[in-house]
């Protein structure tokens, strides 16, 4: 056995200083690997190479660091200039770019949920977003609430999204999982489950993009054609 | 202190006898009462005044236990005949009464998002979903891909409230929460976010329930208005 050389301090890399910017990108790297469950305060600690106490002045807590997180996922999604001859391609670009960065941090999408995101990035979205449903000549209260209604359908599915890819199911594995579900349709008599038999064709057609995006143009032509409810105040 | 006198098995009241409805009543329950987080084998076992091992011969794992409590609670959803004049009441109806059960049983939402719901009852109320939305005039493709989003704002709304069911905030705690929001909402300058600014007044007016109801107005009308894509094959 070889002896190893006693390495001075002087000799090590220096660690990276302290900041926000530095907790919130070690926990991104965490998040992109192992999802959100992974990613507590702990664990980011050790990754600066420093104890949990010394995050604290950076973070509060848990809850506080992946609200930062949901809100630099976000900041990777660019807010177009609302174009009211394009609004409709560009809010749709925007919720399939939102989606897709979503899904490369599995898990965030249930920071989105679980609060009214708030951050500086967030914002700046929802404005781009009810500027977007303006432009389109969406009314007031529809583009205010169909900002929530569209935000919950991308998170809805970013969750979705989540679940599988913390399976970490492989391909022959989830492929299986689809044929069951088809299967159990298509099995269905006619005579208990007319409509599904019906449309079984039209029920297993269509990936998850297409279908996300129809999802998107279904809100977007519901919003230009429901009448804007009058209402009680909030809450 | 008094000695208690030994009491035969024979006089102890009989235990249910177990079967799958127990194990299911017992669950359901528990659900009702602490959440979806408490309803582990164990737990269930423990209520039942059993072991874990003997609940194995009706429900096989956690997953298969709450995939048999989501079935269960949307069985006490009643699905209407579908009537071509009163199609559009009826579902908004069931979309209402269904997130209102869900409601009732913290968590189970996410048993939904985790899968395609193929229990019994889950299918009956697709079928019945379907029904409506063909009896409204919506195409088939639309129909089928319309139930999909249909569903996921249901349980992706369910979600939402599981979130603050399961954090059991005070009356005050909660309006402290959305005055918050409200203050960060109309604290931002209409310089740097010109369109939260303009609709301040209708992003916070409207209770949840108001909110609910205009999504799914939204989504039905946003089906009866957008032409069916031609599909690649499922998935």
């Amino acid at each position: 056995m070889e002896t190893v050389a006693p390495r001075s301090r002087r000799t090590r890399p220096a660690k990276t200083p302290l900041s926000r910017e530095a907790v919130v990108a070690a926990g991104l790297e965490i998040l992109a690997a192992e999802g959100l469950a992974a990613v507590t305060m702990r664990r980011v600690a050790e990754a600066l190479d420093t104890g949990p106490a010394s995050l604290y002045v950076y973070v509060a807590n848990a809850q506080e660091l992946h609200r930062a997180l949901l809100d630099a996922v976000m900041g990777q999604v660019s807010s177009p200039e609302p174009d009211p001859a394009r609004w409709r391609e560009q809010l749709l670009d925007l919720m399939v770019a939102a989606l897709a960065t979503m899904d490369r941090y599995p898990g965030i999408a249930r920071v989105a949920l679980a609060d009214v995101p708030t951050g500086a990035n967030a914002l700046r979205h929802a404005d781009t977003m009810l500027g977007l449903l303006r432009a389109g000549g969406v009314s007031e209260q529809a583009a205010a609430w169909g900002a929530d209604a569209l935000s919950l359908y991308l998170t809805g599915t970013a969750v979705e999204h989540s679940i599988q890819l913390e399976r970490d199911w492989s391909e022959e594995r989830l492929e299986a999982y689809y044929e069951e579900i088809r299967r159990t349709f298509a099995d269905l008599p006619a005579e208990t489950h007319p409509h599904i038999a019906a449309l079984v064709p039209f029920l297993t057609q269509g990936d998850g993009d297409e279908r996300f995006r129809f999802g998107v143009e279904v809100l977007l032509n519901g919003l230009l054609h429901t009448p804007a409810p009058t209402v009680a105040p909030w809450r």
